[in-house]
């Protein structure tokens, strides 16, 4: 190895150390304002026994976007073709920007999916009908799925959480961000599109977990 | 002083170093998106030797926010009621969110005020015409400004970056945000409303510098 071939691989090290190696870094998954729906609520919005169609697989197994939207409704102001994210769930569940509490003229804090005890209910419109939620509004807090073998790789567990990097010219550091482990899970970070426009990131995006 | 006292004091000066003194904190200034824009243009917009009507003095000394507004329209979509921000400059711009960036089918890059050179331009639409910008399309750089004294005390200096940190549930770093510094400055941080929104912060937030 000559002089010019030890000083590139020097600097290609420094680069990989400086940007985290590619086995440790994490994709990005970008999410939008989207529903949930429990099967009740949907009978509601879309008729009796109504079954969602699925248009798009998303990367964690088993979850699918769904041909149909609702339009979310506030105090202030809707919000229209809102997604559904299928399958059906035991709780209708409404995650949605912090800028569209400010539009719908509702409070709402990041909490965890399923985490809906004590959250603010909201109004949702479907074309057979309408449902207002006891509970159930969220902004989703960011949030790491793993597998139990990537855990043991990135040395965490299910519901610690930990700080995530990020680099470019709006790179940073966001805290308090969950890790979710389970047996079926992609490897993803999840942020939703406030998060990452500000941090610069897309769903090409990687990021590294700092301890 | 018994030891109960002794112990309440030890643990307000351990806050106190955690959350930094309120003597070190900065104000957070939440900008949406709005327009800058030169006279040419302002007449292009709203009629020869027109005159903005100030509706709202801004925190920085001299900028006030506008009655009037304009649309903002791309090849994809467009944005109805962008306020305008006074007095007019030397140069139209056009400062909004990354997510905007998708809506209008425009691309943008984080950018400096004035640092328009190479920017994007933009079609704007006002009651008594349009004008399409050659540039001045561009995503606000986070960034702080200060007077002089102020820079002396946090120890920067105009043109230098730093990182600012955040608490609660949505805290974190945001690393790369610009001193301003200006005779005239009003000790403030700027930030828009999805790098405020990712982070929980709103107009009531502080910000504390660390290198």
């Amino acid at each position: 190895m000559d002089k010019y071939e030890a000083v590139i691989k020097l600097l290609m090290e420094a680069v990989k150390a400086e940007s985290g190696t590619d086995e440790f870094r994490i994709p990005v998954g970008v999410s939008n304002r989207h529903v949930h729906l429990s099967q009740e609520d949907l009978d509601a919005l879309f008729g009796q026994g109504y079954e969602l169609t699925k248009m798009k697989e998303l990367s964690q197994p088993g979850q699918y976007a769904c041909k149909e939207t609702v339009t979310v409704c506030g105090p202030k102001g809707a919000i229209e073709k809102v997604r559904i994210l299928g399958p059906v769930r035991k709780q209708t569940q409404v995650e949605v920007l912090a800028a569209d509490c400010f539009k719908l003229g509702k409070k709402s804090e990041p909490k965890m999916s399923g985490e809906l005890a004590g959250t603010a209910g909201i109004t949702l419109v479907g074309p057979k009908g309408s449902v207002q939620t006891k509970e159930g509004l969220i902004i989703a807090q960011r949030h790491i799925h793993m597998t139990p073998q990537d855990a043991v790789k990135f040395g965490v567990h299910d519901g610690q959480t930990v700080s995530i990097q990020t680099e470019g010219i709006r790179g940073g550091i966001f805290q308090h961000t969950a890790i979710r482990v389970t047996d079926t899970s992609s490897l993803e970070c999840h942020l939703d599109t406030e998060e990452a426009n500000a941090m610069g990131l897309g769903s090409s995006s990687t990021v590294t977990i700092v301890k």
